[in-house]
């Protein structure tokens, strides 16, 4: 299918002129009945077209008997029939010329492997006719601009949604609901929203594309619980980015008994959870762990503001709050820059017990006139610019008294700082709740949720300005490999593409292995050579830090000996003599490829920090060298290469390079390429040393 | 000041018979009318006197010159006058005789120098009269049982408090009168309620004391930033405890930076992080980092059930919060036992597409008729005993259809299964929401929420039926000194408290050197001798695996020389011989004496692990076996010990015997005895022994 027909297939599933709607429903309650009342409402311009071959009305409009006797372009098609009609519903709709169907009908892949092969039926209906397809089991989708309402999401209850600039993409129906429900209660309002059910089609990550691009879309979220296309979705988020949308994504499934549910509800391979951690994180989105928690970031994104660094002020009536709320901000990566004390001292002429330069804690003082309270708040935020403010202002928004006071002087701090994120952080009415965002604040109850979500949008805020970087991949020559190599080609295939390794030779006998000991000098390490023997410690044929010639020759002889003994049945065809790296940290460098992602790389320390403290870090591949450092940096163990404990540090510079190397390597590799380590590749105080290498070949 | 004093003076906090007002106002806005417009509107029982010179009648009531004036026995004073009459204030107070203060007057010693020493003078003219007092710079208590608001709480704007059965301890006013609302808001009600502030006198533990025993109080919450008394804490937790009575604490300042604002709040010195943490996990106490956390625990703890196992039921019509719900559950440590799958097929028969045993996803199948998934929920319940069940119902709590669907089905599964713990988690109303709770329910928004809150209530019923350990002190004979013991007497001294070292001799010369090592067997280690050489390695002062006379003869007198060579002023005595020790795992066995909690004993495994990692866990000393077996196994790199990689098993009694010992040895010292450290303890695979050892002495 080409770009052109997907493209238009999206848009006529957003953005419709007509909809037949096949299984109409004269019952607005009833599922398909649900999307005709809900545009009957919303008084949308999009033709209706009912399809119900036993009623000649439905809903006060015109039905007809199938999509193909509308005697007008159909664009769009919704199937809201029992599973066992759905094929010749689609038939019908394809019949008709429709671009895009949604799907509302249940009981296809999800439901068995009768229902899976309904489904593939289906989709070779729809490919073959052009048209694309959201579900089947999908909720819909909706679009209040234009007031298009393909969904039967019960949601809408609460009366057609109004006009908004956030975007919702949700794999489940029933969460994007909920969602869409909680962020109307929130005061926002959506543009778009999509769930996309099956999948048997359109993805997630294509709406997500779609509406990155759409103008009626400042903000983002995604309700994910696997990807299908893991290319497509990191596309999207780029474009999210270069578009500068924040992207808010919850990403369910992050413990094996939750993969585990989520592979039976949407069935979409859950993937590594630490492969789509890092894809987000490269990604520059903001992942949630709940559901609040995304509706509070979108929150305080969707207002039309974002913070424009990542300063935050204080103001408090509470000290207690004061401490919380600092807790909050270093863990959550939010400075707190102080105000001067000639600014603490202004405050103090009114407010003798105000204390602190940031928080700024009024104590109880302002109880009986709140109003001194917005003054402290404009000192503080005239001492400096701050990015963002949060006031709390405890149980004010509860009291008309001091909603009556406060209002005003709110209004004119919002006039004088209009480029602050000001935040209040109240317990307060729904009334006063709204009297507040509409002089431009947003307001919280929770303290440390709404440092957490100033936070947020101001990591979200700087992400938009720092550059997109794509790292190219290099045109390395791919290496063709039927099967995998072992270590002195995987060594060879790497050198090649720019690693460094000890140097090695393989030695057929004793003069052979101290001819070669010499040449490139001492102290050596001899392995025995044998491709039955990939445990050469355990049968005495390693020799470690050999000084000189006499000490090769008779290390050979008592390596081959001791491998011979221990497996008599092994080909042994002689040693491999290596330079003995002294010193040194043990790191591994890896890469693998991820079914969803593709190419990734992993760096961590060697032995038990990768093994038993899983203290490693991810990123797709390739990274550039930046990506790498960060990549150095951001292990728990780090301290270790930085000179921890009088070590001398490691040349970050020589393991990134690597990193770099291993990225490149694998991302210009065919898929049958599966996986590079070089474990140990020892980091050096100047340069680093692979020391064992191997390259996995699908077999 | 005697403990009948110290009680009775709490008593007379919390349910004084008669109460004088000093600085009453007849304003029921200001601080000093606050509390007498409070009790007035409670109609409470309590005598109250307003303490005016200048008024006859003060809200009605009549009021008096001084509180000596009264004619009657006060049993408590409420102090509201600025802080400069608040001497002469006290003087009265204790003149009529009262057993307990309330000083809402600011301006002591988080003023300054100045107002510390007037909070010096308050507390000796209150001690000696044999009183107690909560303050200064405190917003008060009060107890809703018996009507008694000695507090300026704005929170009472709403209304004075119904009575309930949440205690509620805060150091800060602010954040517990915001806490209050926050409670109320949730339909919880306050039994007793205090905020300490200055804490002068009375403290934040005492209170808690005072509540574990009150018989009108089932759940405890404490909000704190600092312990003045350690001791006091954990003996409050430890009677809390006893009397079956959950405690939910917020402990503010857990970063550097909220530390230093925590120590310009309340003044309290925050203390240890990681000591603070683990006092709050041996008392079995919910630590919370969030209000909103903290409220919905009390919530899920207040009802008067608690679960009583860790096991919890999921139904959900979103397959999308059946996967968020499983990976919160297994983050949380509640366990998703299955219902068979002949009850799955009873709930099919009715939901053909619902799917899954635990969770249960019924999928959107039931938005026709919501009676449908009370019947799920029946099935799921009646097919084995859950602690807890959460039903996500979605948006079914906003909608007056569903809800007369509902409420019928949810009493009946109320009363079939009283023992469930039962959840709903759905968007709704506030007058739903009520209704709901009214059968018997707990009520989430956020199923991430819930599934924590239920965990959290599970766990502190399960921390109930443990029995409560208290280790004993052994009778070991305390040491007596003065300074810092080398090691050789450090050792010694452990060795006397029941610890293994390596054997270990001083030599002066080579040949005692030699006899030594004759006589404890090879191979040896040798370490010069010197109270001026602290760091023997960096000197050539050691020399490792000594495996006859002849190494060990020469050992010494090479690392005699090399001593005097690099440190030519040392007094050189000689070396220590020792046993060397081979193979093993290092580790560290530490204890010292925090300020506020006392003794402590930490393990970790050595070096990186403890320097870098920070990979160590502290526990208030002495601890039982069994403890010191959990704290083994919670370090991150217990798989070391356990082991991974092929290695040896530690035998992890023996480690635990050396943590028991060491735990009991800094117990039985005096507060001279300021820490022991084991460094390393080397864990064997059959016993374990220490190497080096170290107790430090306060200068």
């Amino acid at each position: 299918m080409n770009a052109e027909i997907r493209r238009a297939g999206l848009d006529a599933l957003f953005r419709p002129g007509s909809i037949a709607v096949i299984g109409a429903s004269d019952d607005p309650r009833k599922i398909g009945g649900r999307p005709i009342r809900y545009m009957l409402e919303a008084k949308s311009a999009v033709k209706v077209y009912p399809v119900n071959p036993t009623r000649s009305q439905v809903q006060g409009l015109t039905a007809y008997p199938t999509a193909a006797a509308i005697p007008d372009q159909v664009d769009q098609a919704i199937i809201a029939v029992p599973a066992r009609q759905a094929e010749a519903a689609v038939a019908d709709a394809c019949a008709a010329g429709v671009r895009s169907i949604v799907m509302f009908s249940a009981g296809f892949a999800e439901a068995g492997d009768e229902g899976a092969a309904a489904q593939t039926r289906i989709m070779k209906m729809i490919r073959d006719a052009g048209a694309r397809m959201i579900g089947p089991n999908a909720m819909g989708s909706f679009n209040t601009v234009d007031r298009v309402f393909s969904t039967f999401s019960t949601a809408m209850d609460r009366g057609t949604p109004a006009v908004g600039r956030v975007g919702m993409v949700s794999q489940s129906g029933a969460v994007g609901s909920y969602l869409q429900n909680l962020v109307i209660s929130r005061g926002m309002a959506i543009s778009k929203f999509v769930a996309t059910g099956n999948e048997a089609d359109v993805q997630a990550a294509e709406c997500l594309e779609w509406m990155a691009q759409d103008p009626d879309t400042d903000v983002l979220m995604l309700y994910m619980e696997g990807c299908r296309n893991g290319p497509a979705l990191i596309g999207a988020l780029r474009t999210a980015r270069r578009m500068k949308k924040p992207v808010i994504v919850f990403k369910a499934g992050r413990t094996e008994a939750g993969q585990t549910v989520a592979a039976s509800h949407t069935g979409a391979l859950a993937g590594s959870v630490q492969v789509f951690d890092a894809v987000l994180r490269e990604a520059g989105v903001y992942s949630c762990q709940t559901l609040t928690e995304m509706v509070d970031v979108t929150y305080a994104c969707a207002q039309g503001r974002l913070p424009v660094d990542k300063t935050l002020a204080i103001v408090t009536v509470s000290g207690g709050v004061g401490v919380m709320s600092t807790d909050a901000a270093m863990e959550a990566g939010i400075a707190l820059p102080p105000v001067s004390e000639a600014t603490l001292a202004e405050i103090q002429k009114e407010l003798p017990l105000a204390v602190g330069l940031n928080p700024v804690d009024t104590t109880a003082q302002t109880v009986g006139d709140r109003a001194m309270l917005t003054r402290a708040v404009e000192r503080v935020l005239r001492d400096r610019p701050f990015g963002s403010a949060m006031l709390f202002f405890a149980n004010a928004g509860r009291n008309a008294r001091d909603m009556e006071i406060l209002s005003g002087p709110l209004r004119a701090l919002r006039a004088e700082f209009p480029e602050t994120q000001l935040a209040l952080c109240v317990q307060t009415t729904p009334e006063f709740r709204s009297q507040i965002e509409e002089l431009g604040y947003l307001v919280f109850e929770d303290p440390v949720f709404c440092v957490k979500a100033l936070a947020a949008a101001a990591e979200l805020s700087a992400v938009r300005r720092r550059p997109l970087v794509t790292p190219q991949i290099e045109a390395l020559a791919p290496v063709v490999l039927t099967s995998s190599p072992d270590e002195a080609r995987s060594k060879e295939l790497l050198a090649a593409a720019g690693l460094h390794f000890a140097q090695e030779r393989v030695a057929a006998n004793a003069d052979e292995a101290a001819a070669a000991a010499e040449a490139m000098g001492y102290p050596v390490v001899l392995k025995v050579l044998s491709p039955q023997i990939a445990h050469k410690s355990e049968v005495g044929g390693v020799a470690l830090n050999l000084a000189d010639a006499t000490a090769v020759r008779a290390a050979f002889d008592r390596v081959v000996s001791n491998a011979a003994a221990a497996a008599p049945a092994a080909d042994i065809r002689g040693v491999t003599v290596a330079q003995m790296i002294r010193g040194g940290t043990q790191t591994i460098i890896g890469a693998h490829r991820d079914p969803t992602f593709g190419p990734v790389v992993m760096f961590g320390l060697g032995g038990i920090y990768t093994e038993v403290l899983k203290d490693t870090v991810l990123r797709t591949a390739p990274v550039t060298h930046e990506a790498a450092l960060e990549m150095i940096r951001s292990i728990r163990a780090f301290a270790i290469l930085d000179g921890a404990r009088g070590q001398e540090k490691a040349d970050l510079d020589a393991i990134a390079g690597a990193i770099v190397r291993v990225s490149q390597f694998i991302a210009a590799q065919g898929p049958e390429v599966e996986s590079v380590e070089i474990n140990p590749f020892i980091a050096l105080p100047e340069g680093g040393v692979g020391v064992d290498a191997l390259i996995q070949v699908k077999a």
